[in-house]
């Protein structure tokens, strides 16, 4: 436990509510920019989330040396101070290497671990499984599972999540599966299954107002780096039951979330577009001091900023 | 350069003929078996190979802790000591990474490095291509692509692949990538371009000898671990014209590699059929000492391991 | 125009609420059930839908003879006898042979006409576009692009079908895409253009109290033809805004959906284990006399049948 | 039996060597030219070729009315006229449809059916292989697979292939599935079954060589259409042990097939810049009268006629 966190009470068994993944700002010689990340962080908790998730997809993890790593999440662990807890990402392609960074997370006083399945490595259902009833019995925090297919090339069926849900294996799911089918199957069988505080997050920006109507545990939406006071109003209006609000802020939002067409599809592509249009905003808006991003993305150009900058204007951010 | 190697004469520029991608053999714990790899070295340069690839696929360098990656890498270049050229994957997901690892390859002693596109980051050609070029600027050993799409979901396009060959980017490919129409144009559309001394190999076992016929480099067939005297007898056929032997050799170990169907479908799949296999052949043989292999894959078992022993029978291995 | 429809009134040019695909009941050698279809339609008609939709992929479309085809679309439009709109799949592989479907469909009376992007036939965005635009020319009835690319390996990208709304080319869209984020982009997008009259529609069982919250025009449910009056009731939840209730009615109807993981997936795949469900399960309630199911698909046997049953009774439809 | 055909001796039991799949020429209001076709075929038979394949993909068999299909084959059997056998496709969605189409080739004349896996219908494999033994015990002619897992999604393991072959449900397979590792795989399989007179062609224009050396029975390229003297030569090279003669030509052919490259890939793709390719130098060489091809695909343009003028002339056709 960091010494930090002394004295501050994080709920550390549940977890609930709107989570952001943290990017990860950088100087423009492409290092860690710490005061900026502090800005940031800040201004998440201030905007009224419930908790932080560092290191993951958008975070830049897997572009990430593992000392800058180790520098983000002390940053975020540091600045969040206890007041909301900081879920870790812990994303390598194969089990001995989650567990480095599991444990790590561990001892810079992260409250939960994120990991994905294997990744490269090819592998099936059955090395799945094992793989995180291995990376669960290595650490002692809980363990969120990442379903991420399009970055690991295989969805985690719900028939593997509600095992390890009903075995304790895991604690939650943060679900980038672009599958709301079966994201929506999963809610309901886990109520069938009695399975009641299970953390199951949507990662789709879009979808967050359906989700959380269909019982989904809260969001983790890359979009919230840029606007976490919408999302905090949109969790709000969900939970007084203002569903005609809630509709129209995420209609605001999704209108928000075009930010990721602005850079040129002539010239790039994926994350350039995705985390890449993230840190323009935040920079248009003052949150960080540069765009920069890891090789071999490129920071977005004046005239995708400009057009982030028109969107940003149009949904009342700036 | 490794003090082990001065005096040694190493053709650091051209990379041809046989290089069989090196297992990693495992203590029953998990840990490099550095004695069983001296073993395995040896054998592959007694039979007759010209290189070594250290820290490939079949390697589990994605499922290593660096401190394993640096130790396989030290032992194999100090076994082969200068004998054959020895070249070293740098496979990570993005590019400050790989970076890390190419150094430390660089300063272990290797002869080349190998990386492949960027992976579980999304990324489209512009990024694929500003990878490799950024770390061909940043390493002084030659670099060759590793084109593995069933890895890193995509293909590197013939496209790509001549830009970076006329440019000096890259000084050769390791073709794994299941599309052997598209290797076969490359190898013409580099003759046409005129780029002669290009590392064009193929990683596919059962092609060998008519991807040689065609002008490929060499061959990097994991399948050489087991029966590297028989990839040897492949080779020489090919380049003494004596295509009906060729054939025949080449019809064996298409048998041989049904090794890779030993395990059981219903309990095992991708890399614990592949490597698993592998590693059960060479310890039937008594080249390594367990089939032990990295989490999450499974060793084979031993009616699984029974199945391998008699395809070694039926090829005349045992 | 059929004759058994003058005198009826109904709406052509706007399709919403609920519109079952209905399937194709056949005789045990595999003719089409006329006495079956019947009734099944009268059933759905009674329940409350909106609409029908024949000559979907659940009616076994593309494994239907022509003459069998122009069958059924002659029973359901004469069984709906001007009650609902009947909506008409035209799903060929390209546009000559859907020019021919469509134009069978507007002289046996339909009153809208369905096709997909074309399938077995390599295209890209061009000729996907000049698809649509092609046949709606050539057909005088509202044509509505049905994206399913599961099936035809391509999705209807927003951008595309934005372009055919404003242009009047198609007056709809049936999703099947299993992209709910790119759908509610659409929804969005359609509103902020201005596009007022589009009939978007989920064809995702489990997620229409959502997509109708978010704006949807309706439903095109494969499951609803087990139970009609259940999807009734969740869009009349909807509409009167008793959110609740909607939710309750969708879990259930989420539940009963189960039923597609009654066949045995050892020997059972695709669509023996949709539309061979959707069959059983009618025939169960007593609605239709088989469960045969067009070659090379197999009814579901004895024992899968049994598991169907459980699940009916388990939401209260037995 | 044809009645042109009585007298004829065509060995209708055994396929090998150079079976071209023929375009099918359209006048510019896109119905069948006749005067066209017989010309192309007439072509292709005084070229030397052992067999034609009619109504495959390149042949647009997918994009043409049953009416325009039927008039195809009755000109290709009728202008073949016993020279050579005709193996038709019967390439429908399913089975029944299948039927339909190969009892129609069975009447017109032909000597053999191909058909592919079911497409735009979700299977499995136990499905497909219903599909396959179905459609064998319906026809008379022998029956061929076409292997296309780009046009219908999934591949035809070999596993399957070796049991049909062995079960005698089929005489041969057309492999077109872009994995030349299971080709050569397959042949050997074959080989160590027992199985001697199966009919294994390969669809890959540039692997010609390789797979005839490899075993293979022939080759089925659509190159062909524009090249057949080029590949009559190929195939007597390797025949006569003329290895060096036959990678030269192959290298040649592989030249050639950049005309598939021709057309701008920002407004065409997939059979637009294939089959519109082929069909644009078989006009530039005078042997059909237009490059139209069916909608929705476009032909190619004078810019785009121009770069394959000039390929036809850098090859020495022109």
């Amino acid at each position: 436990m960091n010494d930090e966190l002394e004295g501050h009470q994080v709920n550390t068994t549940t977890f609930r509510g709107l989570v952001p993944p943290v990017i990860t700002p950088l100087t423009t010689d492409r290092q860690v920019d710490t005061a900026s990340l502090e800005r940031l962080v800040d201004r998440l908790i201030t905007a009224g989330v419930d908790g932080l998730f560092a290191l993951g997809s958008s975070g830049e993890t897997v572009l990430l040396p593992d000392a800058a790593r180790d520098l983000v999440l002390e940053v975020v662990i540091k600045t969040a101070d206890g007041r909301v807890p900081v879920i870790a990402g812990a994303i390598e392609p194969a089990t001995a290497r989650v567990f480095e960074r599991a444990r790590q997370a561990e001892r810079l006083g992260a409250h939960a671990i994120v990991t994905t399945a294997p990744f490269y490595v090819l592998v099936g259902p059955h090395e799945i499984e094992r793989h995180f009833r291995t990376v669960a019995e290595a650490v002692e925090l809980p363990l969120l599972a990442y379903d991420i297919p399009v970055c690991v090339r295989q969805k985690l069926s719900n028939e593997l999540l509600l095992r390890l849900a009903r075995d304790g294996v895991i604690a939650g799911v943060k679900d980038s599966s672009g599958d709301d089918v079966a994201f929506r199957q999963l809610l309901v069988d886990l109520r069938d299954a009695g399975v009641d505080d299970f953390a199951a997050f949507t990662g789709h920006e879009v979808m967050v107002d359906a989700m959380l109507l269909a019982g989904a545990a809260g969001s983790v939406p890359g979009l919230a780096n840029v606007d976490p006071e919408g999302f905090v109003r949109l969790h709000r209006a969900v939970v007084s039951g203002d569903i005609a609000g809630a509709r129209a802020e995420q209609e605001r939002l999704t209108r928000l979330f075009k930010i990721v067409d602005a850079a040129d599809p002539a010239t790039a592509a994926g994350m350039t577009r995705g985390a890449g249009a993230f840190k323009t905003a935040l920079q248009v808006l003052g949150v960080i001091s540069t765009n920069a991003i890891s090789l071999p993305l490129r920071p977005l150009d004046a005239a995708e900023t400009a057009r982030i900058h028109a969107i940003l204007d149009s949904v009342g951010l700036i």
